[in-house]
């Protein structure tokens, strides 16, 4: 069976019935659809005196361009812990609907061990990413009308940082000059569309601890600067309250279920290479009061998402993370040890599927480093071994073999196939990484010059030498702190497919400096962002993209979707 | 109190309770929230043996910029009906929010006659809009991305009629240049934004009759044509199945309520300029086997959205309509007497406001004529006065008197002010109007040709000498016969402020042509619609538009709205 036959072979269960699960009263939903409801954020303070339940991070070693199965391991823990008796929630992105019709085709989680509804969570699911976009462009259109009628707050209009975003792989957005036609028609200028995940609106929906810190943060995204270099926001413009009334229905975070069941928060879905990548504060601030266990994904390997995680959304939410599992693979760490190269859409080489248990260790660097980084935070690290069915054994005791060299707990898992039943070992691992104490503490304090910041990740977290800034991003950085925004975290915008700036270099490179190119800031979300490389923010489709197959079938059900 | 804390003072009847009134069991709801539902198209089929509904349009004589109560009009009467033991569904467009953050404001209805909950209503209800701009916004990326990769339909570049929406009042986006930047991001052209209720997806939402139907249309959506001058489809780009992928939930209609808990079918929300204006033909097809009364609004005065609504609306959906209401204002009238300037957001003139029943009778030609125009096509007219303060009695019996002598019932309506019992007596006039046998009648066949088509409108219709064509749209004109689009209906796009294209000639102006700019075709929707004068697609923001006032007000509910 694929992955949409199995989603369509199991019955789900009603929301409320779930929602019981985690102790929230059917009063604390709304509901949209059958399958599908809110949970009103009413439910943090309701919850309040509930007992804490661990915080579990799942990250990754640095994957390839295959991904390593981070959704689905964390789908997969979750069943498994209430195989084992214990109660859990998960807590994962919402999918952005623009790659369903790109290569991608819609999915989170696959096998065994999926969200459903499927169907609702790769489309609209309840219109957070819609509202997302249109709170985005209603404030471009406020800054558009801001210049229009007078421009009274000054803005330099080679200074503007607010474009507008569509959930959308449309490359002809990338770049467009706007405002043209006759003195009716708005003030010509350059800009660009993004995808409806990168934008700031996107982030702060994703960090935003309440409807009123929602509203603080809109009132302070930066749109642009003033001759003199002043920055500009969307509360000067006039433009954060109807972006928050546009958002206030978007904050409450969306309760589905996993195949087996378990509820999953689905909520927002912050773009992993210029933002975040995790998903939203509020709905952890709800589903660590709901049970035994609550369980999230961070984007990327854990040099990226879970780094994310720890100083910029558990900074944010005041959470503190009992453990952080490690997804490795077998083929990922083959593909670190060099030799082998993998290529999104096509198969994998021949060579790298025979069994070798040496490349594997040789590989072995790269999640020795992510182990470290794990350690580095104060949190517990517990290697996952997703296995595939090409694996072979003494590959996987390879894997485990790195793990005890580093002192980590580590299970093989089988979720993909076999649901929760297949992860049932490293739900048992993940109970004992979390029993222990916590010792969770972020990289930096707040109050650490953003230069500084930016070295500390470079340094401890990704092995640099050091930090290399072009004139531009130092003059940008000069300004930042100026402004008043040295304070912020950072969120280092790089390859994911490496632990270096370069994605070809694979393992744990050395001997090589960060390349800063510039920096931004999104200031209402609540972090600076320096660029090192190209980060598209817009994709594109491509010569056979999904959306060609995708249709309703003569059921009038949607088809394609896989 | 004002229109907002109307709305809010009443309490809401669940959405189970107002279908039951319906007739409509809970198994063909899908609840969105606690008060809203939309109502699965399965409820087609489930009804169709139940006996028909009166089926009832509400629309107006030629209208001032301020409106004369068309939609209060539908609310009050649907209400009166209920009051008077009667049965009554109502169907109504879903607003647009880009107007909503314009000049706008929120609105549906107003004083004692709205549907609620109006937030929901002016923001994003249950998504329907959002999924038309991205269907529009999809099918507008793989034509790019068409073109990108090789253009094997041979799409001539400047021929290309599919352009971008987003529901935002944003000028400037109504002329850009996209696809620029280097070689990867797309093939630079010039293009433009319409607002989402201008997208021909709307129109095609509104028309059709099933999934299956929908789909259909969207595969015949013209994007563009060959240098040959041959139709290029949705279908032959192969974006058509995504389209309706994503609006596969957005066709089922939207069931809300009036403030007195009539069954209010809020469905669609196509431009009234370019498109035809009215709710959508599956909210009937579900509405005209719920009850006694289906009363439905169309857009603008009589001689646009009600001639649209019988000769493309009914056309599509095959339902036979049995009175047609035709509201009136003093005021208005007193406008048509052309002794007055009436100008939006500006206070009525003073003079205006004084008993004058004789200016009321020299504005009399609309109010004679809109009459005339539903006799035209078979329909029962009965002139509803809609009352407001400053009126005097004696204007109100001048309006009688006009009816009377067009052989037209009458009644004078307070559910502004009232409410349902405010609109008995018009409740009573159109139950004995829709009593009678239809005659209705379609006011041209589909094989008539474009011309004979326009012309017959344009003389019977607006009372024009006849139809004048530049040469651009007599080359379109003889393109579309040629493609063969000469079977599809015509939506005239004219101002709707006057019988004529000007909108300086008010009452019944004679001794003029209807002057065609351009034409254009809205071939996946079904008509062709003709320019008469300037159309703007996508408004703008004025200097203080409301989206500076909407916000979160303390307890995290929208205000602002009104």
């Amino acid at each position: 069976m694929d992955d949409l036959q199995i989603a369509k072979s199991v019955s789900m269960r009603a929301p409320a019935d779930v929602a019981a699960d985690m102790g929230l009263d059917p009063d604390l939903l709304e509901p949209y659809g059958r399958d599908v409801a809110k949970v009103r954020l009413d439910a943090i303070d309701t919850l309040a005196d509930r007992p804490r339940a661990k915080y579990v991070i799942v990250s990754a070693i640095t994957p390839t361009p295959l991904g390593e199965g981070k959704t689905t391991t964390t789908v997969g823990l979750g069943q498994a812990m209430a195989r084992t008796g214990r109660k859990a929630t998960i807590a994962v992105r919402q999918p952005s609907m623009g790659p369903t019709f790109g290569i991608k085709g819609g999915a989170a989680g696959g096998g065994r061990s999926q969200v459903v509804p499927m169907e609702k969570l790769n489309l609209h699911l309840t219109g957070d990413f819609h509202a997302v976009t249109a709170a985005h462009n209603m404030l471009a259109a406020v800054l558009d009308n801001h210049l229009y009628q007078g421009n009274a707050a000054g803005l330099d209009q080679h200074s503007i940082t607010w474009n507008r975003v569509l959930d959308i792989n449309d490359r002809a957005l990338r770049n467009v000059v706007l405002g043209l036609g006759g003195r009716m028609d708005g003030i010509p200028r350059e800009s660009s569309f993004d995808i409806s995940s990168a934008s700031e609106v996107m982030a702060i929906l994703a960090l935003s601890t309440s409807l009123s810190d929602l509203r603080d943060r809109l009132g302070r995204i930066v749109v642009g600067y003033t001759g003199e270099g002043k920055p500009v926001t969307a509360e000067e413009i006039r433009g954060a309250g109807a972006m928050a009334a546009i958002l206030r229905d978007a904050l409450a975070p969306n309760l589905l279920q996993t195949l087996e069941g378990t509820p999953a928060l689905v909520h927002a879905g912050p773009f992993g290479n210029i933002a975040h990548g995790n998903s939203s504060v509020v709905a952890d601030l709800i589903g660590i009061r709901s049970g035994d266990y609550l369980i999230t994904e961070a984007g990327f390997g854990a040099d990226m998402g879970a780094e994310r995680f720890f100083n910029i959304k558990c900074r944010a939410s005041g959470l503190v993370p009992d453990a952080a599992v490690v997804v490795a693979t077998v083929r990922a760490l083959k593909a670190h040890s060099d030799k082998y190269k993998i290529v999104a859409g096509k198969p994998l080489p021949e060579d790298l599927l025979a069994e070798n248990p040496d490349d594997v260790l040789a590989g072995g660097a790269n999640l020795r480093k992510q182990i470290e980084n794990m350690r580095a935070h104060g949190v517990s690290p517990v290697v996952a071994i997703n296995a595939f069915p090409t694996d072979h054994e003494s590959e996987h005791r390879a894997i485990a073999a790195i793990a005890e060299e580093m002192g980590a707990r580590w299970a093989v898992c089988t979720h993909f196939a076999d649901g929760g039943a297949g992860a049932t070992d490293l739900a048992d691992a993940v109970a004992e990484a979390a029993a222990e104490p916590s010792e969770f503490r972020l990289l930096y304090p707040d109050e650490m010059p953003i230069r500084d910041k930016i070295e500390t990740v470079a340094r401890q977290i990704y092995g640099a030498d050091g930090v290399d800034y072009t004139p531009v991003a130092a003059r940008q950085l000069d300004g930042f702190e100026t402004n008043g925004f040295g304070t912020l975290p950072v969120c280092i915008a790089k390859t994911h497919l490496s632990l270096s700036s370069n994605p070809a270099l694979k393992g744990a490179p050395t001997g090589w400096r960060l390349p800063v190119r510039e920096v931004r800031a999104s200031v209402g979300a609540g972090f600076v962002y320096p660029i090192c490389g190209d980060m598209r923010t817009m994709p594109g489709l491509g010569a056979t993209p999904a959306a060609h197959r995708i249709d309703l079938d003569e059921h009038g059900e949607v088809a394609g979707l896989f």
